[in-house]
């Protein structure tokens, strides 16, 4: 609640600001980066060639000492990128930072930087800037953070694309169509006396940018479930091969950032991608298994997991065959979308796989492309779309798309009963607004906050 | 110990190498670094402006876009800074990758990256090749290390003056002067009839030398505490009040790192420093009182934590006095150097403060002051370094130090004795050779894996 009012009524963009831009730990290096106001001449007063950076003409790198002004102590050596309006992310003077990789001196550059004028960045600071200065669009700026925070290879390129300006391209598209449209309606209100004409074309062109919004709006699910994921939880009685199964998938079905990835693996929760979808798999096993001597807190929690996941893999050990307890639980947690029932240890099953199931042998991976498939097919269903496809996400996007398309609405419809011109001509601004908002040709700073509170620091 | 191996005998310095050199995770920013071989023709390779990077005459920034070769995929919209060889931290051609910070993004790119023919980078290769090609000693590239690892201002001023060639400096100093003592006894030796002169002056001029390296050495017990810091164990029987001193030392004393640090607090540890010592508090009170049912768990937990910490504050309830079980407790974990019995809620003690205890009421801080320098003075005791001293922390450096310093000894004993100087002539190489190794000035590949091991991949 407290983060709706991260940006001020009064924000004032002539304010220096910096903030470290990459994650705060040890490593090889750390960028601290700075923009607007006085920052570069913030910036010549701590840094040993400051007279360079005052003087450069932008997109230069300067390699020196940075000293805190007051005590003389040296802080780090450090390379300093230089960059000058309008040639920068944010379009205004801006630099980065290249300083050690360590908390301790980072801690310290920021200190120095503060005590000479500087304030902390917001998050998504830096590029509310660049979107004051006209450098991108909003569609553009929410696609930088969704490429930041994208978790597979499809949702990179989907937020990629989005950030080359694919979907601000077509709202501009269509506003400007929409916007063509009103002034031909507002020239036959000045002449009211003129019988109205082309009303059919109107209707059709109303129409024809109603599917066009309607099909952005039908990207919204695959959009979202790309870009965020699904949970899946792995169920069933014990003894089913809840972690048989938990760890084949996690093998054979690429594990997401693991490579690269130091820290320890959490045995209970594991992240893969199937056809580009972030899914993180819960196995419910441990909950219940760990010798727990409280097991009916194991079983509360892994109700509470299931209940809260998008996709229940319900194993039933298929040499024992159904019983009457893996009945009670599928129909307690039977949602005819949400459940897949599987069949498992299939190569030793006593009877055929019953309906319905998939029939999977976890140890040898027979049937595992099969439930990858259903997962796939249960959520996703026919949505699909392909790299290079105009795909949304943003819940805010999503709603003045909406209300553009329900505004458009309201004028066909108008159109067709013979309402009055100048108030069907209201319902067309609307529209015209709506999607001015998306792309912030229309906006206020209620918007600004709500958009970038979800930003890292340092963007 | 598989670590030894890091760098091969036939160790290649023509690869072209790349890393990520920041923290792994979500920021605003990812660099990732190559160095090397052929690495700017291969980025030119894959990078929508690859002509301006292979034209360029370095220190440039380049913007552009990050295509796969194969599939014509696009990684992301990226800058690019170049560096020309020798004007590099490696001294080689390189450049650095500003992409977004996103896990997805920097496995894509770093995918590309090695398939179009670059190796990921062994830990501190680009220091290495720093050393190989003439940009720092060893002592300087050990100090590169250090600096990410310093967790205090102290620590970070004490590894910049290394890495500024503070040591370098010293060593060599000493070094060219054995040398030039050397080479007056070699003449000598190729004059044997002559008759041995200035041996008196060769003696004062060893000692002379010996004092400096020992002073060096000396440095190393506050240079180690300084750079690795302490455990302290709080500890004491139920109710002595570790949490509340745990919690008030947290507060008074400057908190390590945590402004800015997002990550959950652990509640058993906290990091402080004290006159630049970062001291890794560890309150016992949680693993005794946390409710555990094994009760005898938590205690053999508390008991492995004492043992293992470098101090201890050991809470007596000054309320309740000394009872027979603390003065048991006492005496068992008893070490004159390392126990700092604390005579807890002093305020309303019962009666005055027993000998050797440190008076304490950490609800309205009355004695933390005192505990503090107590802490201090047990550890560092006379210890003292200046921000701007030459102080040492590595062990390679100490040893080898250790080796000048004994065989400098041989020489003089030598001298002393009217050994021959044919005989003592080796003693003085042995010193010098030892001096050497530490700038590495005399190396092997043995030297370099013992000295890189512990190195951030991608510095």
């Amino acid at each position: 609640m407290q983060k709706k009012n991260l940006y001020p009524q009064d924000y004032n963009p002539e304010e220096s600001i910096a903030a470290l831009a990459t994650p705060w730990g040890e490593s090889a290096l750390a960028v601290i980066r700075l923009s607007g106001g006085d920052s570069l001449k913030l910036l010549a007063g701590i840094f040993s060639r400051g007279g360079e950076i005052v003087k450069t003409a932008g997109n230069t790198l300067h390699y020196g000492r940075i000293t805190a002004p007051d005590t003389e102590e040296l802080i780090d050596e450090v390379m300093i990128a230089v960059y000058r309006a309008p040639k920068s992310y944010t379009g205004e003077d801006s630099a980065e930072i290249f300083c050690h990789g360590n908390p301790a001196v980072i801690k310290r550059l920021i200190g120095v930087l503060t005590d000479s004028g500087c304030r902390y960045a917001l998050p998504g600071e830096f590029t509310l800037r660049a979107f004051m200065n006209g450098k991108l669009d909003l569609t553009r700026a929410e696609a930088v953070n969704e490429l930041i925070r994208a978790r597979t290879d499809r949702a990179r390129a989907l937020a990629l694309n989005r950030l080359s300006g694919a979907i601000e391209g077509k709202i501009r598209e269509i506003r400007d169509s929409l916007a063509g449209m009103l002034a031909g309606v507002e020239v036959r209100l000045d002449y009211p006396e003129e019988e109205l004409e082309g009303e059919i074309d109107l209707i059709h062109e109303a129409e024809g940018w109603s599917l066009e919004i309607e099909k952005l709006l039908s990207t919204y699910s695959i959009g979202k479930i790309v870009q965020e994921g699904l949970v899946v939880a792995i169920a069933g009685r014990t003894n089913s091969g809840k972690s048989t199964l938990f760890n084949r998938l996690l093998k054979e079905e690429r594990a997401i950032v693991s490579e690269f990835h130091g820290t320890t693996r959490d045995y209970l929760e594991g992240y893969i991608s199937i056809e580009g979808i972030p899914l993180k798999l819960i196995d419910t096993a441990g909950l219940r298994e760990a010798g727990d001597p409280l097991e009916a807190e194991g079983i509360r929690r892994a109700d509470k997991i299931i209940k809260n996941s998008d996709l229940l893999l319900y194993l039933v050990d298929g040499s024992l065959g159904l019983t009457t307890a893996d009945r009670e639980l599928i129909s307690a947690y039977h949602d005819n979308r949400k459940l897949i029932p599987v069949w498992s240890k299939s190569d030793i099953a006593a009877t055929g796989t019953p309906e319905g199931f998939v029939a999977l042998s976890a140890l040898d991976g027979t049937g595992i492309g099969e439930l990858s498939r259903e997962m796939v097919s249960r959520t996703v269903g026919n949505l699909s779309a392909s790299n290079e496809e105009r795909v949304i996400d943003s819940l805010r996007q999503k709603e003045l798309l909406e209300r553009a398309f329900s505004s458009l609405g309201d004028f066909k419809e108008g159109l067709l009963g013979e309402v009055y011109l100048d108030l069907i001509a209201v319902d067309l601004k609307e529209a015209i607004d709506a999607l001015g908002e998306i792309t912030g040709e229309v906006t206020s700073v209620d918007i600004l906050n709500r958009m970038f509170k979800d930003f890292c620091v340092g963007k």
